[in-house]
């Protein structure tokens, strides 16, 4: 049975406690997932096995990641998404290209722009009430992202880690 | 900082699907995490290391749990909390005794009864009516546990998956 699986990290408890005070008003996934950066959207798959064997091989051999949430921002018009921006970094964009790469399924939806969403499924008004608000707030947290995780979606949309994967390698 | 952990394995999806379809409407915890069966409940540590280490041993000496969920069984009148009772094995016992015994922070607040709870926070009538239906339809299902996670608790009540420990020994 095809299962639907997604790759994140999770960054710190600090920052993800931050990004939740916002998710829990605005952010209709809020309950189904733990604020999260993504690295592969999610994509059906049957070769579990397959997928880990990769991810195990990528997270041996990148060092862990440096992460600044630097400003809120917002994916308009494309859509109403509102998210703590992270700043883009050569290590950041070749650990995800590696990842796209190796696990040759779907395609990416989007450029990748690393990011943690705080808000989605807005109107368009509500979207430029809340974002309006949580720009002049802006977030300024730096952290180091030393694990990934499979996750796999349930029925009812929420997410379970299959596995974890440490960043355990040299490269940068 | 003192970070609030959790031992915890994660069923199958076909069993985290069941209990969902109870969990939605009659547990009060549907939202913090997907349905898992407890084998530490929620301690607070600093050593993160630590108990990460402790647990990676642990999983490296067991073989994968088999288990059983054989019937929707209550708490009542300790607690009203429902669940789908997993049959006790001397594995189950074994493996939890270890966990218990080896990570010494905190005492167990009850006698192992390995389960996975479907609803909680019910007043009492609630309880009543709803244990009636539910151990009616009953549950019968098997299930083979190869890993199990530690999970830490945000601000918000929800937990979050540290890292992932697979059961890869030999021993029953």
């Amino acid at each position: 049975m095809d299962l639907k699986f997604g790759i994140v990290a999770f960054p710190s408890k600090k920052l993800q406690d931050l990004a939740n005070t916002y998710r829990k008003r605005y952010d209709s996934h809020y309950a189904k997932v733990t604020p999260h950066i993504t690295f592969k959207e999610a994509f059906e798959a049957d070769d579990v096995k397959g997928i880990s064997d990769i991810l195990s091989s990528i997270a041996q051999k990148y060092a862990p990641l440096k992460i600044h949430a630097s400003r809120v921002s917002s994916f308009y018009p494309t859509t109403n998404v509102i998210y703590f921006k992270i700043e883009p970094t050569e290590q950041l964009a070749k650990f995800h290209k590696e990842i796209q790469d190796s696990i040759n399924i779907g395609k990416p939806k989007h450029v990748f722009v690393p990011h943690i969403t705080i808000a989605q499924d807005l109107t368009s008004s509500e979207h430029d009430d809340i974002f309006g608000q949580l720009r002049m707030i802006g977030v300024d947290e730096k952290d180091t992202i030393d694990r990934i995780h499979l996750l796999y979606q349930l029925e009812d949309g929420s997410w379970t880690t299959y596995d974890t994967y440490k960043l355990s390698g040299a490269e940068d």
